[in-house]
């Protein structure tokens, strides 16, 4: 397991250890990642609401289906392949079948997915982001529900751009202290910018930092977006090990579930994501997991610093996750795949 | 195995003893169940679009979310409860998980469903019923291979109010001999009507019956519903067995099946229907069955002439099936419950 940095409990790891996962991708979009210089989600603003579906087709059909080319990050004029491609890589080469769930994408993938919610978010800055968190959950539940009877461990990824922002705008309504800590997926990571942007639909919304500790429902309504109480939803349904597959936004999923399920167990609930965020300097997301009791952090190094493609700008802070990459790479390995393994496999893509 | 009556080769049930199934209700509906006298799902031809969404509501959840009451089919003055109660007794008794797709159901499911097709067909009368029967089989197809990697046994129903009209339809543009074959879910079977109504769409799209004999899909477009390809192409993706749950509708199935896949193996799919199908006078099952090569029928008896309630009325010919209620008692039976036991479960929940 020399591949998996642990940050938390390795018991938990041990209860997922010879499992036959199942990849379900939810994604989602708000207008907040409209908002110039905000995401590296996409070669242009107006493109990130084609990532989720572009990511999402390229995992499960080799392809992109609704536009041209596949999902880039642009970095000054570096482009950086989609972390599509480094899940896509990881789940053929472990064999784990791959769903994908809309929890409010603003374009639809051209294959066949879970319609949990319909309706992406608004730009956070209204104070009004999500109609419905609440009824989102519910829907996820009943598929968690579902999907855990089909496997014995569900690993969950996401694609949302700007999913930071609107993660830093849950976790801040909620009371965490999250300044300064939460990744992005850029090198420069435009901090102040987010949190401007989260002060502003705060403020819009009528509530202070903190104010909604107690209320996750109406803190991903004020300023989330709508995949969070979507992959909330599904944990809380699963009666199975659920992987959460991803960096600092997963850490707002754990920060709803915490409210909204008192009892829940966060030991089966290992967070899964790439050394970019687990060693960002930028950020820190075990100073996160730290205030949400029993949550354990796990992240997977692909070493593309032995890379000679774009994939190299990872090592630099580009894109650094997303589309559960860290978890799909952790679900492979737990599987008996190498991690030089999956590289080569991206390469080849490519 | 004596609560299966067997019309064709009993070891294609051999390969399906001793399975876990996942049970899947495809969904959809055309303005063909507007045509009034033409269906009875629904108590009235406006409700007709409801009765899908309130059928997979009842299974999944116990209860309607899109409508007050359950759907029920009139007969005279005697209200006949849907056929989803069978199926949810026969895959609660037996511990089957439950999933639902959308082929373009016109009032969605209040729940998480697969979208394949948004899109509900058109009167069959227009000659164009279904916009893209092909792209609805190709992702029915992507689907299948999912679904076949997360279990050992697919069972898939459906609930298309008018679909033995659009059924009917679709296997005369190909060329088979259906005339007074096709079932019907009232007792009297309007038979002229449906031939009428068949006649006019096929009339419409400039066709003559028989001239669609290998073009499935251009069949579908004229006078089918989007059902059927979206069945049809989760049985052509999956790498398991499948059993078509459902009448004289899944014939339609195989008929496109047999053309879009010259190599489909039909020993691999079972279609499981009820007693009241595949015995109904007005119709015969067996004989469309026959002129598709290979296909073998089976069917379950509930014994409801054993009932003192509305499910009596199902004796006299009433609803007959749907939502695949014949093959999730076969799929129930195989996994070792008591056909009473199904019916004495129905019996507590209406």
């Amino acid at each position: 397991m020399k591949d998996v940095i642990s940050y938390g409990s390795s018991k938990v790891l041990e209860k997922i250890r010879n499992t036959n996962p199942l990849f379900v991708c939810v994604i989602a979009t708000t207008k907040t990642s409209r908002i110039p210089g905000i995401t590296g989600a996409g070669a242009s603003p107006e493109l990130t609401d084609y990532t989720p579906a572009a990511d999402v087709e390229l995992v499960m059909c080799g392809k992109t289906m609704c536009m041209p080319e596949i999902p880039q990050t642009m970095v000054g004029s570096a482009a950086t392949p989609t972390p599509a491609v480094i899940t896509k890589a990881a789940l053929d080469l472990a064999e784990i079948p791959f769903m994908v769930a809309d929890a409010g994408a603003a374009v639809k993938p051209n294959l066949p997915y879970v319609n949990v919610n319909e309706k992406p978010g608004e730009d956070i800055r209204t104070g009004k982001a999500v109609l419905g968190s609440e009824e989102i959950f519910r829907k996820g539940k009943l598929l968690g529900q579902t999907l855990s009877r089909l496997t014995d461990h569900l690993v969950i990824g996401e694609s949302t751009p700007a999913g930071t922002t609107t993660a830093f705008g849950v976790l801040t309504a909620m009371g965490y202290d999250v300044k300064g800590k939460i990744s992005g997926s850029t090198p420069e990571n435009p901090k102040k910018l987010k949190r401007q942007v989260v002060n502003e639909g705060l403020a819009a919304a009528g509530f202070s930092d903190g104010d909604l500790s107690s209320e996750p429902f109406k803190a991903v309504d004020a300023v989330g977006d709508p995949m969070i109480p979507a992959v909330a939803g599904i944990a809380a349904g699963s009666s199975v090990p659920v992987t959460l597959a991803g960096g600092t936004q997963m850490m707002a999923v754990c920060a709803v579930l915490k409210e909204a399920v008192p009892e829940f167990n966060f030991e089966n609930l290992p967070i899964a994501t790439t050394i970019f965020v687990a060693e960002d300097k930028t950020a820190d997301i075990n100073y996160i997991s730290n205030q949400i009791p029993g949550t354990n952090v796990f992240a997977v190094d692909p070493e593309f610093e032995r890379s000679e493609s774009g994939l190299k700008n990872y090592t630099n802070g580009a894109v650094k996750e997303g589309v559960g990459a860290g978890g799909a790479m952790m679900a492979a390995i737990l599987k008996g795949v190498a991690v030089a393994d999956i590289r080569r496999r991206i390469e080849e893509s490519i």
